[in-house]
């Protein structure tokens, strides 16, 4: 649909199918609550995310004014948590505490964490002081452990209760939260900790004067709230399961993580990899966050990253007279580094990959080491001996060729055994293989390759000018 | 515990416990079918795929030959579709077959996709004949779209069936097939074409002799066979459903499209780009296969990459006279070619994610442009003016800091607006974004860069030397 917006015709209908923003707006400005929500109803997720992405200061709060809090909760969780936050951050706190309190509680803690502080504290503070507690206690675990990605709703019975207990405790709970996943209840002590779990449809075949202790299934699997993202996938993978409890060091029930929240985070980790990898490193920026944020963000990667360059250009500042007799070198210092980089790159990434499947351990640095060097000595090969070609058919000297085809096909060699265990030895290192491996791959290529280069041909000088 | 490895004591208990396959070769070797089950059921999925990697041609048909082959087909349907097939390749034909037998028809059609032409169709003869024409259809979509992604295998019932022969028929269906979803059967007319939905838990409160017409969910939602990943991520987003039947152009029922399904190729799509974006480009690449297939995939795309880079790198022999007047130039070349490299794939990477959030059109390049010049602005200013004073530190010619610090400045401009726009036109071009961006942007910004530096040196000679 949106390839034809360049030819649009000048109707109304056709502009605001286009721009999905311009209905919104004018809803919520006419206050129609009714046609709002049905016009959002409507719209795609993605046209959700896009036409909220350009409203303004004014308009968004006007929008969400207009909806009613558990509508407009319900849209927020469709948005990328930096897109919900940013969203959030332009309501006035107690509206957004009204919508905040209508999210699910790993939610609410992810939207929140992705606040500043003063702002997430203004929010906190218009919730009821219970819920602001319980937020508070999320927000302090990392999105990607079993902390962070649980939800604290949650059917909690004591062990003592009978079934007729239980069913009135039920009701209640129900009353508080409609959205509660009610297919297991979750069985404790007098002191919380997890005894427990309960498939809910059993209660239908048992005496109501009945035990709950029982009745249930006893020593419940569970996982601790530091088990963290890749356990849980395990986890799930072994496990046919839609949620599994979540306990503290004392075995005291803290929610539930679901299996849906874990594969969505295991999405997002996959995605971060990407990003991270090309240098969004600072946090996730949108387009529409303030030119400042999102400046200051890249420049954290990009002045490490010129410190790095310095490091590497240096080595040609040792050899400025080789160069500056044989100026034909110039030419294919670039193309050293560049190639030596890509070869680098793609055993970065096939470890990262590896690593990710189990198929090698953070230990097995001289097995992966022996399998890139054998790949290193057929594609150095192949690679020294084209850019020779190039060197000899652009400058007539063959010894031109030799020196800058043997250095990059060293230089190959050198590029795939880093680049395929250093991320092996970051993770050992416990530093996220993503960020780090890029950078320092290209600083060490970088360096070897113009050392190659210029030291040959110093070697060979005579033979060269 | 992989830790541990390398100060490991030297029993046979911990080394077994640390190199799952010699236990695994081991119990194959005794023929000690159902301990090797129970070792197999006892090791995590990482663990299970890390042994069967480890495995050499020998040991992996005896391990699958002392596996049932539906014990065979879960050890499986664990590992990644290149470790699959690999680890089926190794198979004689008719033990294949009969692991591939009891694999659900879309994991059938994932792994013989993944087997080279010779392989797969001797798979596919010992196959029963409409079984091999059931996965021969399949292997014919692309994994991703609905025809991929599908699962043949559903409970199919004529509309003019009554409740009473509908039961007759389930369970001569259920003797056939297990695993089969059984929650939901599709009502199809006399020419298969879906016309009703009915859940089977409905089929105890009717009576016998009702016509499933009259009580099955008229007008059920479907997808095309052709509907691509992002239309079911979407889908599955809007509708809270655990699968959507699939239909061909003249809406016959074909298969059912689960949630998980399309969960898990949303995530693998996110990991391929990743891959991508490193110069994995030939094909899922892991480090047991062949040398030689390993090394043509990553040339495959090394080669091309060389030619980009002789482009660029011919600027530089344009200016090899200024270049051999001003030799410190050459430190700096690197540095400009590598900085505008990284402000250029940030920009990709956020517009990569602006596009698969749905935040930006393919067409909004003005949009993105002024987004990105304007934060250019500030960046390019910033590295500039580091970049100068590195230069005037280095060299003392203030007139070198500025050639070098204004290339950096203008070539971060244009690094930014190419980065930020070139996802968007590939997408628009329907060429992979993740794939084409990262070689087009450096070897464009390359070329720019060198070209800033050395004509303005040319300009400012007299001052330079």
């Amino acid at each position: 649909m949106s390839e034809t917006q360049s030819d649009e015709l000048p109707q109304l209908a056709t502009q605001d199918e286009e721009r999905p923003w311009l209905t919104m707006a004018r809803l919520a400005e006419e206050g129609d609550s009714d046609a709002l929500v049905a016009y959002v109803e409507s719209l795609s997720t993605a046209d959700q995310a896009l036409a909220l992405s350009r409203l303004d200061t004014e308009q968004m709060p006007q929008v969400f004014e207009t909806l009613h809090p558990d509508e407009a909760a319900e849209l927020l969780s469709h948005l990328s948590e930096a897109q919900a936050a940013q969203t959030i951050g332009l309501l006035d706190p107690s509206s957004a505490a009204a919508i905040i309190h209508e999210l699910p509680s790993d939610e609410q803690a992810d939207v929140l964490g992705d606040l500043d502080e003063d702002q997430a504290n203004a929010i906190l503070d218009a919730l009821p002081a219970t819920e602001a507690a319980a937020v508070r206690e999320l927000t302090a675990y990392k999105d990607d452990v079993a902390g962070g990605l649980m939800v604290s709703e949650l059917l909690r019975f004591n062990e003592k209760l009978t079934v007729g207990q239980m069913i009135e405790q039920l009701a209640g709970d129900l009353e508080r939260d409609r959205e509660m996943d009610v297919r297991y209840g979750y069985v404790c002590d007098d002191q919380n900790r997890l005894v427990g779990v309960l498939p809910m449809q059993n209660l239908l075949f048992v005496k109501r004067a009945s035990r709950i202790a029982d009745i249930m299934i006893r020593n419940p699997l569970s996982v601790r709230d530091t088990t963290p993202l890749e356990d849980l996938v395990e986890f799930f993978e072994t496990h046919a399961f839609l949620g599994v409890p979540v306990v503290n060091s004392d075995g005291g029930l803290m929610g539930i993580v679901q299996r849906k929240a874990v594969d969505y985070e295991a999405f997002r980790a996959a995605e971060s990899d990407y990003l991270k990898s090309q240098g969004i490193v600072g946090g996730e920026e949108l387009r529409t966050m303030p030119l400042l944020l999102r400046s200051r963000r890249r420049l954290s990667w990009l002045s490490i990253n010129i410190v790095l360059n310095l490091g590497a250009a240096s080595v040609i500042a040792l050899f400025q007279d080789t160069l500056q007799s044989v100026i034909a070198l110039a030419v294919f210092l670039p193309i050293i580094s560049d190639m030596s980089g890509c070869s680098g790159n793609q055993a970065v990434a096939i470890s990262m990959r590896e690593l990710s499947l189990g198929l090698v351990r953070p230990s097995e640095f001289l097995r992966v080491w022996w399998q890139e060097v054998s790949l290193g000595l057929v594609n150095g090969t192949v690679l020294g001996l084209l850019v020779a070609i190039c060197a000899i058919v652009f400058d007539g000297n063959p010894y031109l060729g030799l020196v800058v085809g043997l250095a990059l096909m060293l230089n190959t060699l050198i590029a795939v055994s880093i680049g395929g265990t250093i991320p092996l030895l970051l993770k050992k290192l416990k530093v996220d293989p993503a960020v780090a491996s890029g950078p320092l791959l290209t600083t060490v290529t970088d360096m070897c390759g113009f050392f190659l280069v210029l030291s040959l041909a110093t070697l060979m000088l005579s033979k060269l000018v």
